[in-house]
C-alpha cells in the first residue's frame, strides 16, 4: 500500500463510506451508525480500528460473513439487565443497540448492564464511550475478540486481546476515556509494521514456539504478550466472561477469526455497564471531576517537554483538530472506499 | 522479625484476633467481620493483606486513626445505586456494608453499584468476592489507596496502586476470582524483601529520581511501576473514579497514608458492582462456566511441569489446605496478636 496520505472533510469521508455500505446492502441508518463509529475512531487517532475496517467489513458482507438484514432481539432479564442477540449484524450496529439499552435502563435504575451476543468486530470502544459521556453517563465497555494470546503459562492461543474501556463524563472538557487492550501492543500495530517493512520492539510478542522476536511476520504467526503477565491474561478472561459468557454468546476459542474465516460469523460478544455518575456524586460532581483531572495533569513530568495528559485528552484534541482540519488517511485506502461507493 | 513459622487452626487464630480487636474497643460483630476477611486472605496465600494487618489496624485504633464506634450511613440514590459513608470505620466493616448493599440491590434489579466513602485499608479483595460468588453473584470490586505511583510520564506519586477484582461464580468448584493491583509488583512484596534483606527484580520500581533499582529501600522511597505503562496508570485512575470520586469520597492525593499518618483517617473509597450472573446466561450457566474454565486449563503449558490454572484456582486450593491443615504464619506475628488479645 502506498504511504501517500490525503486529507478530506469528515462529512465527505463519511458520505463516501456510508455509500459504500449501502451499496453493499446495508440499510441507510445501519450504514450511518457503522461509519460514525469508524470515522470517529479514525479522527481520535485509532486508525487500526478506523477507516481501514470499511473495506474489511464490506469484504465480509460480500462473502456472507456479516448479515446486513439482521433481526436483532433485545431480551430484558431484569430491571437493569438486558441480553441482545445481534443475529450476526455489522458490529457497530450491534454495539449501538447494546449502548442504547444500557443507557436507557440506567436512566431509571442508576446502573445497568447490556450484553450483546452474536456480533462482529465493532470498531474501537472510545467512540461508544464518547456518546455515553455526552449524555452524562459513566460507562464500562468490553468485548471479546479472536484468540491471539495463550493464557499465562500456556503455549497455544486461547484468549483474545480483549479491549476494555472505562469512561467518566467531564462537564468541562475532554471526557476521561480509557480504551485499552490487554496486550503490551496492538495486533494492528504489528500488521502495520509488516506493511511498512519495519521491525517491532522487543517485549511485544513471541514466536509460535515462545521465542522473543522483533520480526512482525514471526510475531503475527506467534503470540502477543499480555501486559503484566498473569494480570493481563486474567483481565482478558474476565472481560470475556462479562462480554461473551454472560450474554449467552460465544467465548474464548468459540470466536471465529475474520482473517482465517472472513465468510463465517465471528460470534463476538460485547458488554456495556452504564452508571449515572452525576446522580451518585450529587451537585459537586463537576467540581470533583475538575479537581481529579487537575491533580493528574499538574503532576511534574519526568520529561519537562512532555505535557501530562489524562486518558482521553489526546484523543479529544485529535478529534477536535480533525473536525476542523479534515481527516488524513492513506490515499490507497480512500481510493478503495471510493471505488466501493460507486 | 524472626523467620520462624508456626501453624494453628484457622478457628483458633480467628478467636485470638477477634479477642485483640475487641480488646481494642471494636464491637464483637465488627471484630469478627474484620478478622474473617484477614484470615481468609491469609489462608488464600495473600499474607501481605492478611494477619500482618491485625497489629497495624489495632495500632491505628489506639492512635485514634480508625473509629471503632462508627455511625455508618447508607444512602440509596436509585433502585440500583447506594452510597455509604463509613464514618472512618475499620476497613473490612465498611467493605462488608458495601458488599451487602450491592448484593441486596442486585437481587432485585439484576446489577447494582454500592460505593463506600470514608473508609480505611480493607484487606484483600478476594475474600469479598468469595462471599459474592458463594451467593451466586458475579462481582467487580475496586478500591483506591495511598498514592505510591506517578501517573504515566510523571515524576511525583499521585495515583494509588489500586486493586481491582473481577469474579464469577463457578457452581462446580473454585470460583473465577481475579484480584490484582496496578503495579508490576505489590508494595508489600518490596517491604518483605526489605525485612528479609533481599534484592527485588528489575522492572518493579524506580528511585525517587526515576532511576531503575533493585534495592527495596530505594524502591520504597521511590515509585512502583504500573503494568503496561500508560495502561496500568490509566486503569488505576479509572478505579479511583469509581471507588473514590463517585461515592462522594476522597481520591488521588486526598487519601492519607497509614504509614506516614497512622493517627489520621485514611479516607479510602471502595466500590462493589454485583451482577446476577445465572439470571443473565439462564439455565445453561453452569455448563458454560465449566466449558470456559476447561478451555483455559487444558491449554498446552509452555513448561510441561506447570499446570495451567485460572485466576482464583490456586487461592482456593490454598484455602482448602489451610482449612484442613491449619494456617502458617510467622511466630513473631502470632506472638504479637496473642499479646494484643490479652
Amino acid at each position: 500500500m502506498s504511504t501517500d496520505t490525503v486529507c478530506l472533510a469528515a462529512a465527505d469521508l463519511s458520505e463516501l463510506a456510508v455509500g459504500a455500505f449501502i451499496r453493499a446492502g446495508a440499510a441507510d441508518s445501519d450504514a450511518r451508525e457503522t461509519v460514525d463509529i469508524l470515522v470517529t475512531g479514525e479522527m481520535m487517532g485509532i486508525p487500526t480500528h478506523g477507516m481501514i475496517r470499511v473495506p474489511e467489513y464490506i469484504h465480509r458482507i460480500g462473502l456472507g460473513g456479516i448479515n446486513v438484514a439482521p433481526d436483532i432481539r433485545v431480551e430484558r432479564r431484569a430491571a437493569a439487565l438486558a441480553v441482545i442477540d445481534a443475529d450476526n449484524a455489522l458490529g457497530p450496529v450491534a454495539g449501538m443497540r447494546g449502548l442504547a439499552a444500557a443507557l436507557e435502563m440506567a436512566q431509571e435504575t442508576g446502573i445497568a448492564y447490556a450484553g450483546v451476543a452474536e456480533s462482529n468486530h465493532f470498531g474501537p470502544l472510545a467512540p461508544y464511550a464518547l456518546q455515553a459521556c455526552a449524555r452524562g453517563m459513566a460507562i464500562i465497555i468490553g468485548s471479546n475478540a479472536t484468540t491471539t494470546m495463550p493464557p499465562w503459562g500456556g503455549a497455544e492461543a486461547r484468549i483474545g486481546n480483549n479491549p476494555l474501556c472505562i469512561a467518566l463524563p467531564n462537564p468541562d472538557g475532554a471526557h476521561f476515556i480509557l480504551d485499552m487492550a490487554m496486550s503490551v501492543a496492538a495486533r494492528g500495530k504489528i500488521r502495520r509494521a509488516l506493511r511498512e517493512g519495519a521491525a517491532i520492539p522487543e517485549g511485544w510478542a513471541v514466536t509460535r514456539d515462545g521465542r522473543p522476536t522483533t520480526d512482525p511476520a514471526e510475531a503475527l504467526e506467534g503470540f502477543l504478550l499480555p501486559m503484566g503477565g498473569h494480570k493481563g491474561s486474567g483481565l482478558s478472561q474476565a472481560v470475556d466472561l462479562l462480554a461473551g459468557l454472560l450474554p449467552c454468546g460465544a467465548f474464548l476459542t468459540g470466536i471465529s477469526s475474520w482473517v482465517e474465516n472472513p465468510g463465517a460469523p465471528q460470534r463476538i460478544g460485547h458488554f456495556f455497564i452504564a452508571i449515572d455518575a452525576a446522580r451518585l456524586r450529587g451537585p459537586g460532581y463537576g467540581q470533583a471531576v475538575r479537581e481529579f483531572l487537575q491533580i493528574v495533569t499538574s503532576t511534574p513530568p519526568a520529561d519537562s517537554g512532555q505535557p501530562m495528559l489524562y486518558p482521553g485528552q489526546l484523543e479529544q484534541q485529535r478529534l477536535d483538530a480533525a473536525l476542523c482540519d479534515g481527516v488524513s488517511l492513506p490515499a490507497a485506502l480512500l481510493a478503495e472506499i471510493k471505488e466501493l461507493s460507486q
